[in-house]
Order: C-alpha cells, then sequence, then structure tokens
C-alpha cells in the first residue's frame, strides 16, 4: 500500500478535494495544522507526497510555501487547478439572521469580503482552517457561528449551506502542487511544464537577455516572481514557470540558462495541468 | 493645515511609523481597520495620502492592495522601506514563562514562526493589528498574554518588551508606498522611478520583446509579477517597476509600451527611494 499523502488541514478541506481528485479518490492522508508540518511528515517519511497550494488568482503566490520547497530541496512533481467555491455553512434550523460570528481562515474571510459587508451584524473571526471550523460547529453543536469552507465540508460534517459561492470573483482557481523528496524516474514524453528558479545581477537588460533564450528554445511563460535576495543587495531572485512542447527544447533552454544565470535551481518537471 | 493621513491600523502601528518618517514626524493620521476603508477615506476626501504596504521580503506582493490602486486609479506618488523589527511585549512584572497566548495580525506570527516554536507553551491567537494587541493589553490591563508589535508600540502604550529582534529572517524589510486620489504636478527631475502595469497574450516571447523595450530605452527593472487575469484566459497581466536615470528615456519607453500592450497603466510615478 502506498504511504499517505500530507495536506494542511483536515479531511474536508480544499486540500483533501485535491488529493482526491489528483489521486483518484484517496482518502489516505495525514492531516497537517501547518504547511511545515507537512514537509516534516515528508521528510521523516511518513508521507510520500504532499500536496501544497503555491497561488491562486486572488493572494498571488504562497511564497512562503516556495520557500518551503526551495530550502528543502523538495521536488514538484504535478499541479492541479481547483475552483474555490466558499459556502456559508451552520447548524440546522439557523438562519442567517441567527449567524452572530464567522469563523474562517484569512483567505477565505478575505475572498468573501463582499458578500461579508452585506451582512454587518455577523463579527468576522481568523481561525486556522477552513474545514477545522465546520468540524468544530458540528462535533461540539455550536449555534450561532457559521463556517465558510467548501460544500464537501458541510457534507461530511452535515451542516446546512446557509449561501453558496459566496467569494466575491466567482471564478476563484488555485493552483496547488504534488512534491516529493526527489524527483521520479518518468518518461521525458511525459513532461511538458518546468518550474525554474535562478539569480541574476541587477543589470540593464539581464532579464531579457534570459527571456529572450527562453523563447528562443521555444519555452512559453506562464509566471513569473521576481523577489529581492535578502541580504544580497542588487541580486534577485525568479521563479518562472515554463510550457514546452519538446523535452529536447527544454533541455536546451535549461543547459544555456546554468551557464548564464548563478544559482540554477529546478524546482519540477511535470505534466501541464492546464492542457 | 494639511489634510491627514489615512493608515490601515492604529497609531504605533508600522504604518504609522512611516507616517512619521516619511511626513517629517507627522501624528495627523485617520487610523482605520482595513485597507479598504484607508481607500474610502481619500475617495470621500477625509484623507489627501495614505500610506500602505505594498510588498515585503517574506510574502511577496500584497496583491489586494495592487488591487486596490488599480480598481480606483489611485495613484503612487512615493514609496518607503522600512526595516520591520518585531518586539515581543507584555505587562510589566512578567516573564516569557508566564505568557500563555501571543496574540499578533497572522504575517507576524508568521514571520516570529522560529522564536515561537522554542515557545511551545504559548498558543498563538491571529489578531487584525499588531498595534491593536498592545493598546488592549495595556488598557484592559491583560496578563498571561503578550502582543507581536514594534519597540514604538511598546513605548507608547507602556509595555515591557521581554525580547527584541524575534523575526526568523533579521532584515525584514516591507516597501510601503504613499497613494493619492490623483497625480500631483511635479518637476519631472524629481521622478526616477514608475509602477506599470500592461497586459499582454499569451504568446511565445511577448515578455521578452516589451523587456528589450524596456532595456533599449535605459530603463532598470526592480520589481516583476506575472497574473493570469480572470476570466480572460492566455491573457497575463505584469506588473512592473522600473528605475531610469532620464525622464526622456522613460518616456520614449512609455510611447513604445502603450502601441506594443492591451490596457498599459501607470500607476504612479516617484522618487525611488532606494538612492
Amino acid at each position: 500500500m502506498s504511504k499517505p499523502i500530507a495536506i494542511q488541514g483536515i479531511r474536508g478541506s480544499f486540500h483533501h478535494e485535491v488529493v482526491q481528485h489528483y489521486f483518484n479518490g484517496s482518502n489516505n492522508v495525514i492531516e497537517c495544522m501547518s504547511f511545515d508540518s507537512a514537509v516534516d511528515s515528508l521528510l521523516n517519511g511518513k508521507a510520500d507526497d504532499i500536496v501544497m497550494a503555491l497561488e491562486n488568482s486572488i493572494a498571488g503566490s504562497i511564497l512562503p510555501n516556495y520557500a518551503l520547497i526551495d530550502k528543502h530541496d523538495l521536488k514538484i512533481v504535478g499541479e492541479y487547478f481547483l475552483d474555490i467555491q466558499h459556502s456559508l455553512m451552520a447548524l440546522d434550523g439557523q438562519s442567517i439572521n441567527d449567524i452572530k460570528e464567522v469563523h474562517s481562515h484569512p483567505m477565505a474571510l478575505l475572498q468573501c469580503k463582499v458578500f461579508l459587508k452585506k451582512h454587518p451584524h455577523i463579527k468576522l473571526v481568523e481561525a486556522k482552517d477552513t474545514a477545522d471550523v465546520a468540524k468544530q460547529i458540528s462535533e461540539d453543536k455550536i449555534f450561532g457561528i457559521a463556517a465558510i469552507a467548501s460544500k464537501n465540508a458541510a457534507l461530511m460534517f452535515g451542516l446546512n449551506v446557509l449561501a453558496e459561492s459566496i467569494q466575491t470573483i466567482k471564478h476563484n482557481e488555485t493552483r496547488f502542487v504534488i512534491v516529493k523528496r526527489e524527483h521520479p524516474e518518468v518518461n521525458e514524453k511525459m513532461l511538458n511544464k518546468a518550474s525554474l528558479k535562478f539569480i541574476l545581477d541587477h543589470k540593464r537588460g539581464s532579464l531579457a537577455t534570459m527571456l529572450n533564450v527562453m523563447s528562443d528554445c521555444k519555452l512559453n511563460l506562464t509566471k513569473i516572481q521576481s523577489l529581492p535576495k535578502i541580504d544580497t543587495p542588487w541580486k534577485y531572485a525568479f521563479f518562472v514557470d515554463v510550457t514546452f512542447e519538446e523535452y529536447k527544447d527544454y533541455e536546451k533552454a535549461k543547459s544555456i540558462i546554468a551557464l548564464m544565470a548563478d544559482d540554477f535551481k529546478i524546482l519540477g518537471e511535470y505534466k501541464n495541468a492546464r492542457l
């Protein structure tokens, strides 16, 4: 039997939902209370994979998770895009007017700002995990408090959905990655996307030159993000995602980038989930 | 007398500290409980300026604030880099062993993760504002609870500093911007930095071409961030900061970019705070 998958949050969370989609309905997860402890599970061999949110269309990149992957030399081996739909849920027999407080993850509260502004009688309280609040409400039979979580969580913990799809931006996509300790042996033909990190001097045109190389090698850029290198003024780290059709084009680009950039690192090579 | 400056948080917060540095010791602030309400103060004319955190070296860009500037067509007119130093503070007469809970902003808790892990008996509780916790502890004489905030806040609210500079990364810089409704009339010679937004088709080399133009016009890139345009697949928005020596070089670049990109927008032209 394969080892469990470490997730941040509990069963019923969005991370769990990604596990179910990506690993064919698997429920074999280790529930971790932080991304750090999910990484610990991977490093100490309790898990073989982590599922980790990496960016979303509202808040952008989750840089602390990039930092975890980078620091521990982990490898991205897959990705999954989940359309995050938030629901407001509470114990049965209550209307929205009975709700005094809503508890949820700060990101979920932020994403539902417009809806929550329409109900100013409800106090917002930040919590660690969206699904965990739903679980607590259900287990401890707490009236007057609502959770913001997935419909999945409502179903799992027997709560009543008071309002559906309450996030401000209706198409609310989060990109999750599947992360391992080592890059597995795979057929190169299966690979058409890569996540790269490199460091450049702050010299006029240095990034343009690098992007020209990528373009010449037929790589398509799907994401770019600069990050000033702390404690090294005038050096910048770039996190870049590229897609490609031919692995050999990508290989050529890799060898040129390795010559041109300081500290070139492949964070992962995997299959583009967009195709 | 000039109008007050709207900040997120209260007096004693890092935003207030930036106001004091940038506006020559001014204490004339409107304390807002969210960035949204700070923007409201600007739009309804109660304030002439907002001070707003825009990115930091750990969490990266604060995209919701970029979105606020973009949506309301506000203008960045200045920037300030503050080295954020967190202290642990509580009422007098307590040691760290007396502390049961620490309350602070999620970002501050994240930044002090390593220090807090060394004191596992302390429960972490998320709060809205760093300085506000310090104020509450002081006003309500709450023992057993500590705040993470600036030394400034400890001084202002008469708390005892139990530990200094407790953030994991010692050099912890946040970039704040000063934002107005309209771009003021200024001498072009005073300007050497700009924040730009443009949208490109997802076509191989489109960004490289744009960066080549900037490089040819002697612009230096200090930040780049891509953001997939929600609801418009295959279009990407780019947020770019550039510095330049001659305004006429920048003007030339602007006119070329305007021809090449969709939806080109100048978020602000101002003086580089790094020089």
